[in-house]
């Protein structure tokens, strides 16, 4: 057999190798995995607190290396140092966030039913489900990466990661890996806590392995789907959390169009934000025809002038054949710019198409992966609400509505929110803020699991499964699950919080 | 096209025919979807101590109709009036559950973040997720039947729902369905809360139905498999909540020995329960060799000499090729009683076999729908861990163990709750409390959603889905995420729990 070739990272803007990395073979897998469950009595046995130190110590270690980090992100990715300085903040902050939210406990959910005449005493909890496999997403190679939202809220959850390096970016991905860790082992965690593998081979094997609890991804529909069909042939059935690009709505309200100025100048911020590769990025606007929206996206695009350079060559070849496909779907392109650059350039482009052509099916309501957006102008506020029925399902939308009464929005809000995981008001969808009550995932198919969520407080509750004990006396319990309650978790007994 | 045959449910103590139905067909299933379809805005816009109010109702209405629901119940299944009258009181108690669970709102999850400098203002709530399947269970025709835990808690949660009427006891669902439709139509429920459809082909144009939001079956796993892959092969896919028949594991420890009379009495209470026909019947046991505990189960078998009466002549069979399929993969007969009565007989069994003959794949962990237990000896205490390890996931499992400390009991329960979603001590898995900590659900291949419970107050999270409203004024909101809390929700703002 020959050994499969080296995977290859590239400079965007060159197109020259950057980075290789040997492909993970069988064997190797087998001890990685072997590595996570023997870490499984570990992680899921100490209090969350504990392993919220251990996430601590790797933001710190992330916090240490940012400089180099964001110098081999930025050749890697062409993203620009700005705006990976800030992902880099973000990431760490991340990090903390699902560390602090651990230690709250809120995540277990511990419940007591008391005992009484009729029912025995019962205790509920979330346990942690065993080693989990994170594909992180080529377009945030911090915040979606080897330390990204992923692997930080199952590693707060108490669940071992082993993580599929990303092939856009190997070099920041082995960073992140070796820099954890070290700040893991330093701060305690058990060897086997994080592992890494690197090519497809690997990747498959690992969504394969008796071992593997549960599998998280962000990227495309085609891989993410690929993974979830892998998950459902095992004999053991495993969930698979994917997080998907999909076409993310607008809807501006007669009454919103009030301010089309201010729509024009936001959308074009946030279309051509990371050259586009934000899986939050607006792809559609259904908006009055009387504002002019596409004409004005235009004018601000080519003010702007963006040169957007692809995290891939497959990535800025789908840009192009993306704005064909939306051509020949019945959309008229308003304005394309660039493209021509060195390495792996595409355009940005506006393209305009009637309301009614907006229909379940079309090629106008899939993805284009770039600085692409779509203005569906509507004549008349009765017709959108038709339209809006059609659209699948989404991760965010926004609407822009009239300040204070605004009757459209009222009616369009809940067919909206049937869509979507998160609704912005006279916002953007893009840079989904890190709050506990965010929700990052939505119906299918932005998402396979359309409860889940891959930003926010909730994030943890993916890796966990509750467990009820019956009739148990408090010392046979694990600590978490005592009446004592050793480690201060959030409680509901007999329905009434506690703490 | 010829129409389908009816369907005929049976008296199992005869073989004789109790009532038929004429399959549903196509154009009734598409008028019975858009009644529930219609019904979607005002299940899931009205407040839910307004479900609660239409629950109560339907659960009073089952209430008035006792005896009637009971003697034809008892006709269509054999289960015996006592068992059924203990049923009904307790499907009684579920709807009213779920409706004050749904009043008491914390099924909502309804969290609000406060705007500051950095992020906008973020509200998340569970939203409903629309019309339901329910696909009910042959061995509780009220428990689990048209009007069981899957119905009151998808009702309570906001969702209409499509029963499909388990031909086993056709003239029970269609009594319930009438008294329940009825009862909400005189509260002043839509039409279209609930809707019924009879026969195969409607149950799986049922789960294919693009306005089917969710599927939720209590079953066989060829049953429950077969639609987990129907939902999958959708165009949108839509979540399975599957709650399978398993092999509920007991562990008796060295310690837990010492009372192995009182285990063997209470073993053949709860495997002979039901003739056998519990989800949660323990199906292995594993003791020392040294208690003789297969020979003292037959003893008590033999003392209790019950006279199985199955609900299907498909399910006696099974319980003699099941019995057959034990002896083949090494286990001997202790004990087989009965199954010459009339109608649908089935013998009840207890079998034993070596430790060692347990090991994943085999048909030892099989689960026989009928009065039949395996009990498998250990010699020493040391080979447990390793089968526990070989067990496949359950819905629950019980350990018997020693009064106060019991180190095999601390060092088996992790292991064994790895492969359950409920552990009982020192009693058995048939008959799950009514608790709001219950969980009654399991890993792959108990249920098809190992997070999902079907019994107790998360039951209604499984027909809701979280959605984010970003930088919302209270005024555009749905009542249920309004800072001003209309509802009187329980609430956490900012991370602090409210009421």
């Amino acid at each position: 057999m020959t050994p499969a070739p080296p995977e290859i990272s590239h400079d965007p803007r060159t197109g020259l190798p950057t980075t290789t990395a040997r492909p993970t073979g069988p064997a190797e897998l087998a001890a990685t995995m072997a590595r996570a469950v023997t870490a499984v009595p570990t992680l899921s046995g100490v209090a969350p607190g504990e392993r919220a130190r251990w996430l601590h110590a790797v933001a710190d270690a992330v916090e240490a290396a940012r400089e180099e980090l964001v110098r081999l992100a930025d050749w890697e990715t062409a993203l620009g140092t700005a705006r990976l300085q800030g992902e880099l903040t973000r990431t760490v902050a991340q990090v903390r966030f699902y560390a602090d939210e651990a230690a709250a406990g809120h995540f277990l959910r511990l419940e007591h039913d008391t005992a009484d005449g009729q029912t025995p005493g019962m205790t509920r909890v979330n346990l942690p489900l065993g080693p989990v496999g994170v594909f992180g997403a080529g377009n945030f190679p911090f915040a979606f990466g080897v330390l990204g939202h992923d692997t930080a809220s199952a590693l707060a959850a108490g669940c071992p990661v082993v993580v599929k390096a990303h092939p856009a970016h190997l070099g920041v991905s082995n960073e992140l890996f070796g820099l954890a860790r070290s700040a893991l082992a330093a701060a305690g965690a058990p060897d086997g806590t994080l592992g890494i593998v690197h090519g497809f081979e690997a990747g498959i094997d690992l969504v394969r392995h008796a071992d593997l609890a549960a599998v998280a991804f962000t990227g495309s529909q085609s891989g993410g789907l690929a993974l979830w069909r892998l998950a459902n042939e095992r004999p053991v059935v495993i969930p698979v959390f994917a997080e998907m690009g999909t076409v993310n709505p607008v809807v501006v309200t007669p009454l919103g169009a009030a301010r089309i100025e201010e729509v024009a100048h936001g959308l074009v911020s946030s279309f051509t934000l990371g050259h586009g590769q934000y899986c939050t990025k607006p792809g559609l606007v259904l908006a009055p025809t009387g504002g002019d929206l596409a004409a004005r996206v235009a004018d601000e695009l080519a003010r702007l002038a963006p040169e957007p350079v692809m995290l891939t060559q497959r990535i800025a070849d789908g840009v192009r054949s993306g704005v064909k496909a939306l051509q020949d779907a019945g959309a008229a392109l308003t304005l394309q710019l660039g493209g021509d650059g060195a390495g792996w350039s595409a355009p940005a482009a506006v393209l305009e198409v009637p309301l009614a052509e907006v229909r379940a099916g079309s090629t106008l309501l899939e993805e284009v992966f770039g600085a692409v957006v779509v203005v569906a102008g509507y004549d008349a506020p009765e017709q959108v609400l038709a339209t809006l029925a059609e659209l699948p399902g989404a991760l965010a939308a926004t609407l822009f509505a009239g300040p204070g009464e605004d009757p459209w929005a009222a009616r369009w809000l809940p067919a909206l929110s049937s869509k979507v995981g998160r609704v912005v008001l006279d916002g953007w969808t893009t840079g989904a803020p890190l709050v506990r009550a965010q929700q990052h995932g939505g119906p299918w198919p932005s998402t396979t699991q359309p409860t889940a969520t891959t930003i926010g407080a909730r994030a943890l509750e993916r890796f966990v499964r509750p467990v009820a004990y019956q009739g148990f006396r408090d010392e046979l319990l694990p600590p978490v699950a005592r009446r004592s309650n050793p480690w201060s978790v959030p409680c509901r007994v007999d329905g009434n919080w506690t703490s």
